[in-house]
């Protein structure tokens, strides 16, 4: 199911692990995730939150800001979302275990939450 | 216990997961839940929480909320509101897990909640 | 703008204030109010809050509660559900002052809320 | 509409303001409160909010906690618990100014508050 | 360890679970306990929460509330509050599982909590 | 300084206020707006809280929420965001009175918020 | 009403403040007051907020916080140790206003809040 | 490690526990606890927690509160507190386990926690 | 009392407020201000809150970030961070009104909080 | 990757500790942690929370406040910071287990959280 997402995948860089020998957790959330919905053209909002134990090499900040904003005007459901920005960062990183969650605003009354990882926690 | 309620089941709809490999946990939560106590005919509120890992088949969000709108003028006990909407889910979805949990507002007094599951969490 | 909406005035009963003399404040509230939007057909959820100085009478509790829930399947908008509210209550108690506040949830990722009031506040 | 509570009244004892030229404020807050609802028999539970600016004496806090106490199993609505104790108070310390709030727990789906004040606030 | 406390008991009311077959989780909470220090004669207030596994019965809401009252004038301890629960509705209903918690107000700057359980959770 | 934004006032539609010779408040809160910074081109994200008195006319709330999505790709500053809300709705409604309010997210540990009004709260 | 308490007024310093011309508030807390109570011997606990516009001395802080600390087995009830401070400090620093909350814990159920001030806030 | 502190250990008394047969938990937590900066002499202070699974015996509530307050005057460092508090309770009650926490106010910008336990929970 | 702090205004830049008829509120708010005492050496850390209401320049948002951080190794008692910050503001803004507040981390158990104003808020 | 960091380490002190054989978990946990970013040169803010079980020695909290203050005008990435907080303090403590966390403030819309640990948890 790993596949390239060229264009979105550009968008990212990455420095190296100063301690790859220690396996330490990193997490990354920003409140500011928006992309369209693909059935209504309405714009999502969400909190997305990125967990990670890097192997040799480790997300640069501002890239990983810049590869969060460029779904900002994309039409695409809440679980490709969460699983395309696992799949895309498993990929750049190759890292020793990876969660990725989406945490959605409401529509329709109905607030939706989407949790998916790669590897296992060590 | 798995029984088909017809009229109910015929709002859901589904639509295919992407990442069938994947066992990766989505959650839809409303806080709008209304129904009717069988036994003094007054209204109950409460909020619903399905939690699920999809096996072929995710639920569609806005046929979702149709079905949970239905139970707005039955008279339903809080145990079998949550037992329900768990068969029913677990009839049209055939999840690998799925848990269901109703939070109802206080009654004389007494606030209640009840959880389902079924299957077991990968 | 005092109108008589009978069905719904007559589920109100009142008691006698046994402290006329004095403008003390009375607040009800309610976290479990519910109708239906008139455009859409879709329910709509809400808390009412009723605050106000009795004059020579008190809105009975259990009364006021079916006064409310007979809004249930009623097709009605915010703005109407407040006012209708104030000029009932205020046409059944004729109090010193009243003022009556809608907080409904979330639709289209919109929070509204309604205030009115009746009479100057001693 | 001032009365005297005799026995309950008995129960209040005072001490002598060693600040009577200073207009301070002095607050007693309860959230153990409960009386007996005269209509159904069932229980009540509040919070019992106490404020005031005291002339020659201030309540001693023991006496005010068996007081409070006293009403645990009489029969007696929240408006009429509010304004008695505003009474009583008033009665046994001639304050320059005192407000008793009542806040009191949800019943059938309606949270009630009653606010009752006597004298004007320096 | 196992008593009848028949008085208290006979209050108690069950109806028959629906799904026997599936180990669901039931909670049941009140925020309005209230019993007497067996020492000083002064009241304790606490919540009370109760959580079980059902077996062939589920305790009727109501009867539980009623139940739950008649400690009121009781005079007995935390501990023993919490562990008669336990042993009264575990008589009453043969639960798989079940688990009570009682926390309480503070007194001399202590706030106590006692949790016991019977059986194992499946 | 009351301009007319012909593109995005052509969004907005009103309906008729029930309650003209009533002053009541009407408030329509949204956690989902965003623009773009005119200066780095980041997204900028906030609240918008609009607060006011109508007149003879009231905003439609599914056109309020294209007319505020309709901001998603524009460069405007915060203080220019509130001003022109509050132009705009001025505009279409002649409310007695208006407030708009933008609390806006983080940026280089700075936190920002604007508040607008219009006319004289009655 | 304003004496000297020589033992305690002799711990507090001051430093003469650099913008007498402009009425500033300044607020100093804290959390951590302890003193006895006179009649059971039983230590109190509370928090003390001191709020006030200089004149042309600022109190400094570490001789506050052992004024503050020399209560500590001193028995002294509630209103006293509130209107103590204030003229404490009103004698050594001529605010232009000052006020003193004391708010403490919790004893026999009733939670106590006092607050005096000297001067008119400008 | 164990060793009598007799002073203090002798204001502790214990009652029988009711339930010996059962694993149940007792927690009494105070935010009322001070002692004495052996270092500085200054006033710490913090939050208590001790939960234990009694065997034969229960502390008593109020010989307990009596027991934390001699620490008032006492020069000891947060380590030594909590594992002093375990020994001397562990020496007394002889619990199938216990656990004691300390949470300290902050002391130069950090705040501090110490949790030790005795035996193994069942 | 205004006075130039060449070297720190300097950091500071402004742009033309394009609303100068209307009295509208902006508010500033960092969490992330550092300064050090002049007394001890010690950091100090706080949040600093201003709002202003604009004459004809705003204030840009980069360069009050610079000239905030600008205090980051200055010995600077907290009477004096917010009054200089209020000086430098006014003196190159000229602002109908603006508000600074600065609210400090607890040293020695005492929290402090200082707020200082220029002008009358129209 | 356990280096000696020498100027800083040469800040930390130690103290024995009083309870070898016992394995009890101390926290010290700061919010006033600020270091620079080595990329923009801009002040970064977090909070720091050290956790370990010690072995022989545990670390002095005045030392351990000076150690953190060091980073203040140092220019090292969140990663790099935890890490080598915990590599200086078990060299100095060699603990049974240390957990270091570092919580760092939002930049760009993105909050990081870092997590590195020694030793196995006993």
């Amino acid at each position: 199911m790993i596949q390239k997402h060229d264009n979105k995948i550009k968008l990212l860089e990455t420095f190296d692990n100063t301690y790859p020998g220690r396996n330490y957790l990193i997490t990354h959330q920003t409140n500011e995730f928006t992309s369209v919905c693909p059935k209504t053209g309405q714009p999502d909002f969400g909190t997305i939150v990125i967990s990670y134990i890097a192997n040799k090499k480790c997300v640069e900040l501002k890239s990983l800001k810049y590869y969060l904003q460029s779904f900002r005007n994309d039409g695409i459901f809440y679980e490709n979302v969460v699983n395309r920005i696992l799949d895309d960062l498993v990929y750049i990183l190759k890292p020793k275990w990876m969660e990725v969650k989406g945490i959605f605003t409401t529509r329709g009354g109905i607030h939706s939450t989407v949790l998916a990882s790669n590897g296992k926690k060590p």
